[in-house]
């Protein structure tokens, strides 16, 4: 059994301290907020996921140094927007060799590194850190699921295959198939990139359009970033697995998903800071259109839906119009990456 | 303008023919039926699309030939299981030289030929049709939608360029954008086989389980299909596009699907046979498990999602054990075919 340290306790971070403490492992989570911790000590219930109950072998603990050290696996499952300062935070407790396994999703807009990038640029600024295993944990799983033991799978991606499959032994149960994949950077590019292409497929729904669009979305929206992410050195199985199309399916089709809420009521007309104060939480999607656009640009590659939603989102373009203009983009063939 | 003959006045043909029509193109469509034929040029209705009026410059015959003279496109939309027949009947009127597109989707079992070779195969037994063109026209496209000029996409797929181009251009307007595509076969596997991976999606459904594991089946179920279609000639771009992934995530995604609906009775613990009587309809995903089968077989693919569909629906395996054995395969790489 591994002994685990996890950093950040909200929903997905906690979905899967449960899952791994129930599978045997010796958890520890750790928060940055010292009244989160006492919370859930004490209540053993985490407030977004009130059916789910905490398992009492999970040690809570306001001392990263505790969740750090003697681990065989750290787990980051804080917001995208902390990966930097959590990383700078437990650096000094984290030793050289260590696997860390990354469950947050986004790239940051200032340097556009990838988040386990981000830790390992975080780390390597002492010198001390020159040895560290990077894993990214992502696939299509909404942490109610995996918190009530619905079936779920998962892609454990480091190019490292040993620690890989270290990892995938570590989470993989009953209800949780891990596959191992060996291209991290473009099973994060998906997580980071997807949330665009799910306000798309929300903005297509608030203009009442339906599955075949919706589809037709997904697809070309893939397509997109997948002609990105292989510029870049990702591998196309992974635009095509679990973490790529499969994380896109769950976010562009579920009626929960943020980024395709906030979609939808742009797409009924309203303004995008409307619907991010409608909306009431981060809109991902949103967010990350600054770095989709650099990458864009970087590349030097034709991203059309990112295009378009930034139009839409960002300069006030009519939702209706964008939308029929992408429909009406010379012809093109399909085989055409 | 082009002229086009549609053969078959189910729900797609007529979305289709109205369409095309109001496009601009000289449509006639013919129907076996008679009496279909009668009333369709009386009601102006396709009884169920109650919503559509069927454009007065729409011809109705009952004369196949009036159909396939001096047409520039045949349109084949009937059932998959009257394609040979109608092949057969159309034999004497069709062309050398003549594009044939067809829309229905589906493998022969006894042949394990896909639906325009099937068309082929007819129509070269009287050695004077050596050289008719033929296209796959297929991708995430509810005919409800067609019919109600909501935004949709679709593959024209032929290995020859200049012929996909040319439906392309017959087909594409400001609500449909067609994409050509040069490996047929492909995209006619993914037609036929993607409803049986729609069928275990509503089984999962029927056993409570979530977004989670749909997304996992959508994403390996393709992975399986794909894997089956490269080792027979397909194009990993037709998998991973609008007649592939698009068309399964819409089949398995939506409500109104057949196959996902007498998956999630059978989910529920119905037999097949009183899932396909509450149905009430043919049920396509049972229907393609034997030449799934037969080509797993034939071209040694490891087809894990289609052998479990098979042992539910045909030989009374536990649906709850037989999927949570899927979860509990030996350890996977995603990056491996």
């Amino acid at each position: 059994m591994a002994k685990i340290g996890v950093l950040g306790a909200g929903t997905w971070g906690m979905a899967l301290a449960r899952m791994l403490s129930n599978s045997g492992h010796e958890v520890t989570v750790w928060s940055a907020l010292p009244q989160e911790v006492d919370e859930l000590s004490t209540t053993r219930r985490q407030k977004n996921l009130p059916g789910m109950v905490i398992p009492d072998a999970i040690k809570f603990t306001k001392n990263v140094e505790e969740a750090c050290e003697n681990k065989d696996i750290i787990l980051f499952a804080v917001p995208s927007v902390f990966v930097r300062s959590t990383a700078k935070t437990a650096a000094p407790f984290i030793p050289d060799g260590q696997i860390i396994v990354d469950v947050a999703k986004g790239i940051e807009p200032d340097t556009l590194l990838t988040l386990t990038e981000v830790i390992a640029d975080e780390l390597k600024k002492d010198g001390k850190h020159d040895n560290v295993h990077y894993v990214a944990l992502s696939g299509p799983t909404h942490a109610e699921e995996v918190a009530k033991d619905l079936p779920t799978t998962i892609v454990s991606a480091c190019e490292d295959k040993e620690i890989a499959e270290k990892v995938q032994d570590v989470f993989m149960n009953q209800n949780m198939r891990v596959y191992t994949n060996s291209d991290r950077l473009g099973v994060e590019l998906c997580g980071a990139l997807k949330n665009i292409i799910a306000l798309a497929s929300g903005i297509c729904s608030g203009l009442g359009y339906g599955d075949n669009m919706r589809a037709a979305l997904i697809i070309r929206g893939m397509a997109e970033i997948k002609r990105l992410g292989l510029k870049m050195g990702g591998k196309e199985a992974s635009f095509d697995g679990l973490a790529g199309m499969g994380d896109l399916i769950v976010t562009a089709t579920s009626k929960e998903s943020r980024n395709n809420n906030a979609g939808y009521l742009i797409g009924q007309g309203k303004s995008a800071e409307e619907a991010k104060k409608e909306v009431g939480m981060v809109v991902e999607g949103i967010n990350a259109i600054p770095a989709a656009l650099e990458l864009a640009k970087k590349y030097d590659v034709e991203m059309p839906i990112v295009f378009a939603v930034d139009a839409v989102v960002n300069h006030g373009a009519d939702a209706r119009k964008t939308i029929i203009s992408l429909m009406n983009r010379e012809k093109k063939s399909e085989m055409v990456i």
